[in-house]
């Protein structure tokens, strides 16, 4: 029995016996269940995994050899092995152990994929330097649904050309990615999974034959498939291909590992993992619930956090938005692989054939949203904020230059919580407030969420985005799907010491101290345009400003009120609370991150009696 | 003989007899090359094209079928027979015809692939939305490098699932893109090339053998090929595969439409077209010379205006800036199919092992190139500015956030001339300002640009952009290729009347008006960070503050600046000369769209003398 929390690296592994390499795995695994089940966390996808990182780091040499894990969501495992198990208990907390690959929590923690599909990108400029000279390793362990991105495309066309840099991938294929892979190419893993020799096959006989006759049966298949069976896309790109092999089978992953490691060629080798695997309501789990999940009852399965019955995930309240809509009008919803993540399923079953998830492809996505509003026809594009930016030509080129009417929905919007640095919605705002035709707004809460979409579809004519956080909204009156509100600003408190303008759920915040405070608080909700209108007036009164954003502040609306001021000649002064372009937020929960950042109830408080503190001594002056 | 200034819509075609129609190719193409001698614009690539997109009008129907050619300057045979001969006079000249798709010039123009491979997508969602029902079709025409983009594959991978929407893709493949093919894919374009029945053999057998049995061999081939050979990746992709086929051959090429044209599956043909066909100049270019030319003598193929001795182009600056460099440090230059765009062929062949063309994949550039500097390697990733929007994401997150240092060299920043709305450079500074870590600035000259690239590969340890214009610089005395200059803003004129800060070349046009408009004129060279203690002291004086900056300005030097006047509590009002978020900027040369849109000098000392106009009566007041 290993103890998990004293091992500082992998090297133990190449003392251990088979029996004892097997036992680490369901160690391990349980260690997993156990400790995602205290602090939530990603689980099917690490516990799929757990063979096959034992058996890479059986195999290659952790001092020389670089594992590059793509997505870095499916690195737990590795965690643990280079020495992290004790600090599992802090996982995805604030100031605790991340959830994905960082360079500054580990030196094995070689490349943080955190948007998927740049390790082999990322693994060829590696090798080009030579960082890693042969005979040496660049491995890049890389999920089926990351593999079928456009930048894992291009980046296997690129590296298939380089004959002698031997770079390894191995596609680590669940057949699921975050929910079921799409496209086409994951019908051409089916059928590299059902190729004739079965694999279960393949393995008795590595089992049963000796290396020698081993070699030369797989020398004898190779020449018949050669010969009777298709090639594969990925020979097509360069690559020599290997598998599909069971994943799960520890002692088999370590010899076909060891056998075509030294190939001294391009090479992926396809292995089957059952995510989940090793506990029951995950392997049984189809739709990907138990992709991330809370804190949870292990003997259940069920979270052990009840959301209360006057919240409202935002997400799904979208969702169920959509679907009234759609029993009102025809539409279009396409997403990028956020089916789950954006709570789509019940729009997806009851309209199958108007909703296209379509996969890991954000270009492609707002691409075919286009090529539907070119086409007259409505479409709603769902997309986290942070993945937006994979979009971020198409949708200035394809979408806001031409003018095409797609409403996009950018889930996630602000701070992103446990996902941390590499998943925040901060940047949204300022990356689409320099394009042409395109409105953005942020509601309030569900009623305004619901106000800003039917104003989409009834009054807009242009490319228009809805963004909103990750949470939940407290409903406590029914919801009123026809309420239909514009981009004009909405005074909620009528105070006298300093105007607040803010958008999202901050302005609820704001809204419970306004009294207080005696703030004049503005909700924001139509960010561009602005309601000029409504913001002379608020000049007009020559109380300071403060424009409460949480994104960072370029080009957003602070700037775009500045601007509004200097062409107006007003005089108040104009102070922002926004997070500035040099800020990286690390992951913790919301609400700490909020509270640590500036954007929690008591900074806000304080960050208004700072400014009335300083524009009174500067009017006592 | 056609009269193809009379031509209003391909109905004509159908009149034709083969040997009409043969002589209306001929006809087409001395027509193009007549016009592009004149005119300038891109000739090989429609050369190539001119028998193939005459069949494509032939064999479908022009009015019910929507053909999308990707990428858009591939569309003058198109732009032909949709009656618009008799504008190529005014071909990409200001207000004259597009060198692109353009929707506002004909309804026959369906979709504006100005940036390369998107047509996939867009015809997915065209079908999805019944926009063109069976049994009529939408046609992708796509080049073998553009085909090999992320997006292009991702859309192939998506519409590979819709076995019954039956796309039709027209693979043109010329073997070079713009310069050559690169990537594993275009390999095994070569293994399809010279598959084994080669297609030569293929053309005379469906010559010489009545249909039927043409049909029946057909189906034999594929039989064999099915069991003998090997399966191709578009299979893989869910596309059932027809091809190679002589592109050139006219009839031949109406022949293999018709045939596979109701096919009811995806569908994709590959044909094989003569980039430059029927112009000896450009049949013989291996590297790319007559992709887009400058007006040109018809019998030597020599450029008409030769460029002045004492001005150089400003991307052959920079690749030549970068020869010398090599000559003293290591590192290695990554570019995105920009190889003769940029201007790179001699540092290519001189340091072949340093230099990588991804082809046409940005994101997979960015992120390579964000590899090697994670493995402590200098590296310098041009591209154009307008290409670098396809990298937003990566930029961002794989090199802005890991804080890696990557010299970004953005080429055609500012007004892109004859390639139109869609090449605009200028968003960069927009997209790029709100990002971590990452530096920006923008030299006037060629020695300020020396100044800045040594300044990055010697004092700088993060991501820097160096922006840089399309055009010549007037070279007055030898370039110093160790001088070296930081991101402190430089007073180029002491006037008494206005203060001026702009940054690149503009600064120049303003350096000639300061002294008879007495203006204090601020070369801004570094945008972010900007010289704050320069920037205080403009402030000290307390005359108002232009800002010209060639760019949309959200987020950019403007906004930053009155952020900086905001927080200091600075007086001095300031101006913005930039674009509204909202501009389209249209083709034409640089100089007609800059002087159409301000960037001229007259325009500048309008602007100023209004300014200076404004402020008087306000002071009077």
């Amino acid at each position: 029995m290993i103890n998990l929390l004293e091992i500082k690296n992998p090297a133990f592994l190449k003392t251990l016996s088979n029996k004892e390499l097997k036992e680490l795995a369901s160690e391990i695994r349980e260690f997993l269940i156990r400790s995602i089940a205290q602090t939530g966390g990603h689980l099917s996808s690490n516990l799929g995994v757990v063979e096959l990182t034992i058996a890479l780091y059986y195999v290659f040499d952790y001092e020389k050899d670089k594992i590059l894990f793509d997505v870095g969501h499916q690195a737990y495992v590795h965690k643990i092995l280079t020495g992290r198990a004790k600090e599992f208990s802090t996982l995805r907390q604030y100031q605790g152990l991340s959830g994905y690959i960082n360079r500054f929590e580990s030196e094995y923690d070689i490349w943080e994929s955190g948007h998927s599909s740049t390790s082999i990108s990322a693994m060829a400029g590696m090798l080009l330097s030579n960082t890693v000279p042969l005979p040496n390793h660049v491995i890049s362990v890389i999920g089926d649904s990351s593999i079928t991105n456009g930048i894992a495309l291009e980046g296997l066309n690129f590296l298939g050309q380089f004959q002698t840099l031997a770079p390894i991938i191995i596609l680590n294929d669940n057949k699921m990615g975050i929910s079921k892979s799409v496209g086409a190419l994951s019908k051409a893993f089916v059928k590299l999974r059902n190729s004739w020799l079965n694999r279960s096959l393949k393995a008795t006989l590595n089992k049963i034959l000796p290396a020698c006759l081993t070699r030369c049966f797989h020398r004898l298949k190779r020449g018949i498939k050669g010969f009777i069976q298709q090639d594969n896309i990925f020979e097509d790109m360069g690559f020599d291909y290997y598998g599909p092999y069971d994943g799960n089978d520890l002692i088999y992953c370590i010899k076909v590992l060891n056998k075509i490691k030294n190939t001294k060629k391009p090479v992926i080798i396809h292995f089957l993992t059952k995510k989940g695997k090793g506990y029951t309501p995950s392997e049984m789990d189809e739709i990907g619930n138990y992709h991330g999940v809370s804190p949870f009852d292990v003997v259940t399965g069920k979270p052990m956090i009840q959301r209360a019955s006057n919240e409202l995930n935002i997400s799904k309240l979208v969702s169920q938005y959509l679907v009234e809509q759609r029993k009102k009008r025809e539409f279009f919803v396409v997403t990028p692989a956020m089916k789950v993540g954006a709570e789509l399923e019940e729009f997806a079953k009851l309209y199958p054939s108007d909703f296209y998830d379509v996969g890991i492809a954000e270009e492609h996505g707002a691409v075919m949203a286009a090529g539907m509003a070119i086409s007259k026809k409505d479409v709603v594009l769902l997309m986290y904020s942070t993945f937006s930016q994979r979009a971020y030509d198409q949708i200035l080129n394809d979408i806001s230059r031409q003018n095409l009417k797609v409403i996009i929905g950018l889930d996630r919007a602000g701070i992103v919580g446990e996902d941390g640095s590499t998943h925040q919605g901060i940047y949204d705002v300022s990356m689409l407030m320099g394009m042409p035709n395109i409105k953005i707004c942020m509601p309030k809460d569900a009623q305004e969420t619901i106000g800003l979409f039917n104003y989409a579809f009834e009054e807009v004519d242009s490319p228009i985005v809805i963004r909103y956080p990750r949470g939940t909204y407290k409903i406590t009156q029914p919801l009123d799907y026809t309420y239909r509100c514009d981009f004009s600003w909405e005074q909620l408190y009528q105070g006298h010491k300093i105007n607040v303008i803010s958008y999202g759920p901050d302005v609820l915040i704001l809204s419970s101290i306004a009294a207080s405070l005696d703030i004049n608080l503005y909700n924001a909700r139509g960010i561009k345009p602005m309601d000029e209108k409504m913001l002379a007036k608020i000049f007009d009164n020559e109380l300071p400003i403060l424009v409460i954003e949480q994104v960072v502040s370029s080009g957003t609306l602070y700037h775009k009120i500045l601007e509004f001021k200097e062409k107006n000649h007003f005089r108040s002064s104009v102070f922002l609370h926004g997070f500035h372009c040099d800020t990286i937020l690390p992951h913790g929960s919301v609400a700490e991150v909020s509270d640590a950042f500036g954007f929690s109830k008591e900074q806000f408080i304080q960050k208004i009696e700072e400014i009335l503190q300083e524009t009174k001594c500067v009017n006592e002056k």
